[in-house]
């Protein structure tokens, strides 16, 4: 996480806010990092939406992350790249969307769960603590939520 | 893992393992996901080495990264973008490495773990599985490392 160039100044905190926001609406994967209950961790990009105040992603029934998150609802998401993180810690609930919902989904991704012959059920996912960094200079200050509150 | 747009035709496997490991050579960051013994999943970005048979990387022995792989060795590793993905699913061991191997993890990361005033062990990754997808249409043939043995 350290670069052989100097980086760019550390942004302040409604800055790295802004830019957050910004990739929450635009972005259309993340990194998903899940756990079974005894200890395996599984980690996949899916397609999500931002409602603005949780995440709607959607995955096979019988995919790890799927029955992971059945089993023990925290996970941790990754949206943007190693150099420019949005780093998402939560839990999921799995819930059914209503077709608003749904069709916002299918929109911004353009993938449809709600179309496919296997089971895709979606998952809404509450974030607890949301941080924000680009490189090790941006490691202080790098929380933007915690306990499920903006700091800014 | 759905794009609105056709993606280009699925790469055979023998170029998908040639892009693996030119990725494996120049990527600096992947992306780490671990798991504490009790299911509390964990991912960040951490710099790596691929030493042609196994990676190294560093971490803070305080960070939860490094806890969890000290109590249970199970991780994933992504590297590249979520529509360009080289996922490894290995073990992680402890270990110090000979002064050439501290310099070659320095030279290209530009970060030195033995320089650095708070203690920064190091682990050995052994791939156990590689697959690698970029859209949808590669996800059929995405293994190129099955049980430690290359496919290809």
């Amino acid at each position: 996480m350290t670069s052989t160039n100097t980086p760019p100044p550390a942004r302040p905190l409604a800055t790295r806010k802004a830019d957050a926001l910004l990739r929450l609406t635009t972005d259309v994967d993340a990194w998903v990092s899940t756990a079974s209950t005894d200890g395996a961790p599984y980690l996949v990009p899916l397609s999500f939406i931002w409602t603005g105040e949780t995440f709607f992603l959607s995955t096979a029934s019988r995919n790890p992350t799927s029955l992971n998150l059945q089993a023990n609802p925290h996970l941790h998401l990754a949206i943007g790249g190693t150099r420019d993180v949005l780093l998402v810690t939560g839990t999921a609930q799995r819930f059914t969307p209503t077709q608003e919902q749904g069709d916002t989904f299918a929109d911004k991704t353009g993938f449809d769960p709600r179309t496919l012959k296997a089971t895709y059920p979606f998952f809404e996912v509450t974030p607890v603590r949301i941080q924000s960094w680009r490189e090790a200079n941006e490691l202080k200050g790098r929380d933007l939520m915690l306990d499920g509150t903006w700091l800014v």
